[in-house]
């Protein structure tokens, strides 16, 4: 047997955040609504306090594809006053036909940020007005880039709103953003000017405590949270998804536990069997019909599933192969 | 930085249970104990149920220790019409203090068999009578072969007896110990006639419904049941575990759910806050005394943790250093 390793390099050679990616994300939530997704619920966490350091491990199999991935993602985050990044990760392809490794996706976390950025696609596709003009993003990081970059896949617009706490970063984000979308790109001096001003938002901050706060909210807007994916994380106020008419995530169970959607049950303003909370699933299957009018506020809150990590993987591998990547070892 | 890829070949050159594997397993038991392993409770398993087939993962951080695992274990059971090997796994070893990948351990289940072997061995030396002449193994597959291996590191026996409910296994395995350990080995026709004649006997089957019944234990017995490592697996009779009197399991909390402890609570027979189950961590610690008196019969359930997947991935990757084996990747 023989499994294939690939770099980080290779990957980013070969997989660019495009239309076939959010499709292909896409298509692993439609599995996932349609019962042909195995999705252990439990993410798997270990924490390293020492080095205030974590690892996550997530992992699905979806129905009828030849192979699955398990991936880790660690947070160590002593890292920066080493001169090394925070964040890294890797994916292990497995055969479903017979469980052995095919490939080893050595990515540092390349392939996490295109398969999240393809989600809040997925997600704007259905959720988003048809015609925006004014994104708003807040976070300047990693994800400000690939959430606004797959948006570009599916909605055109012209000028982007930025908020971030930590300002040494706003003005590259900027500069960056303007250069590769050709959209005119604002740097405020609050969240709340971002949120008033704005048809679509996005939040991609660690926050632990609430940023957004319900009575900036207006008709028409959509919300793409993404900075919540553990326990003590939380970027809107609870009432901002008691006051939406349309509340998406991309699975129940982790939300409940781990997203936004955990905070607003805790201050008692949603229930887990709430029927106005859907899966991201249920809308791309057909089952929901996401936004209904140019009205409605909706927030999709996003925590990231294994079942993404499949998609990204399989089409990363298959990509790779087809160009000739990666090395070869003898198992 | 660089990530090693390890094959099961150079695995198996420099990896042999030893003294050093045994006390390296035990030397995790006791850091659980002492609070020093910070281990994800739940084993997160994937289920590929059109395929008959099962990615069992679990990791374990022990503090102090520069690197962790994280393992994939796979059965795959319609392998075997496909001239392929079930099980299989490899393991991932990765830097605790920054959260880097160090090395991949292709290694198809075998360290799995190793450190498995060696945890029974840790279960042995505090818990067989110091002077034992036979011992009793049920089932023929590879870890009826590790187990025994790992008892002659801590135990002298002359004498084997062995039943499979496979025969046409059982008498290669005989062959193969006989040749192995100089040691006479009988095949019996029943796994009665094997617990009534034994010292010391070893379970190692897949059952899914219990094999040993109460009324054939005497005292002085000491059973390790290695099969049961999921809900539906049982090899003890939920009266073997009550008739103990010392009753000893890897991890209580995963014992208690996957183990032969899960069937005797289920039973009525023992409660999960049953002071007179202990972990095995507590004995090697020092904390408990394990066997006190030659009459006792003890029972230890041992369903595989990840404290002992990273003791032995450390080890096996120093030893493939000092030996020079692997391929370096540039990640």
């Amino acid at each position: 047997m023989q499994i294939t390793i690939l770099t980080e390099r290779e990957l980013r050679q070969c997989v660019q955040l495009d239309q076939e990616i959010v499709d292909a994300v896409a298509d692993a939530f439609t599995r996932l609504a349609n019962g042909q997704a195995m999705m252990p619920p439990p993410i798997m966490r270990v924490e390293v306090l020492e080095n205030n350091g974590e690892v996550d491990i997530k992992s699905a199999y979806l129905e009828g594809l030849d192979s699955f991935a398990v991936k880790m993602s660690s947070g160590f985050f002593n890292n920066a006053q080493l001169g090394l990044p925070s964040l890294g990760g890797l994916m292990i392809l497995l055969s479903a036909k017979i469980g052995f490794p095919e490939a080893l996706l050595l990515d540092n976390g390349y392939l996490t940020d295109v398969r999240t950025g393809a989600a809040g696609a997925v997600a704007a596709r259905h959720l988003a007005r048809q015609s925006i003009d004014t994104v708003g993003v807040i976070g300047a990081g990693a994800q400000a880039r690939y959430q606004v970059r797959a948006l570009a896949l599916v909605r055109r617009f012209t000028r982007l709103l930025v908020y971030s706490q930590t300002p040494e970063r706003v003005e590259q984000y900027a500069a960056d953003m303007r250069q590769e979308l050709g959209v005119t790109v604002e740097t405020l001096a609050s969240a709340e000017a971002v949120v008033r001003g704005s048809d679509l938002l996005i939040t991609t901050t660690p926050a632990k405590s609430p940023v957004v706060q319900a009575d900036w909210l207006h008709p028409g807007l959509h919300i793409t949270a993404m900075g919540s994916d553990a326990e003590g994380k939380q970027e809107l106020h609870a009432d901002v998804i008691a006051r939406a008419d349309v509340v998406v995530c991309d699975r129940k169970s982790q939300a409940f536990r781990l997203g936004e959607l955990h905070h607003a049950r805790e201050a008692g303003l949603l229930a887990e069997d709430d029927p106005h909370v859907i899966e991201l699933g249920d809308i791309t299957v057909g089952r929901s019909p996401g936004r209904q009018n140019d009205q409605q506020i909706t927030v999709a809150d996003l925590t990231g599933t294994g079942a993404q990590d499949t998609a990204i993987a399989l089409l990363a591998f298959r990509k790779a192969q087809a160009a000739g990547f990666g090395t070869q070892i003898e198992a």
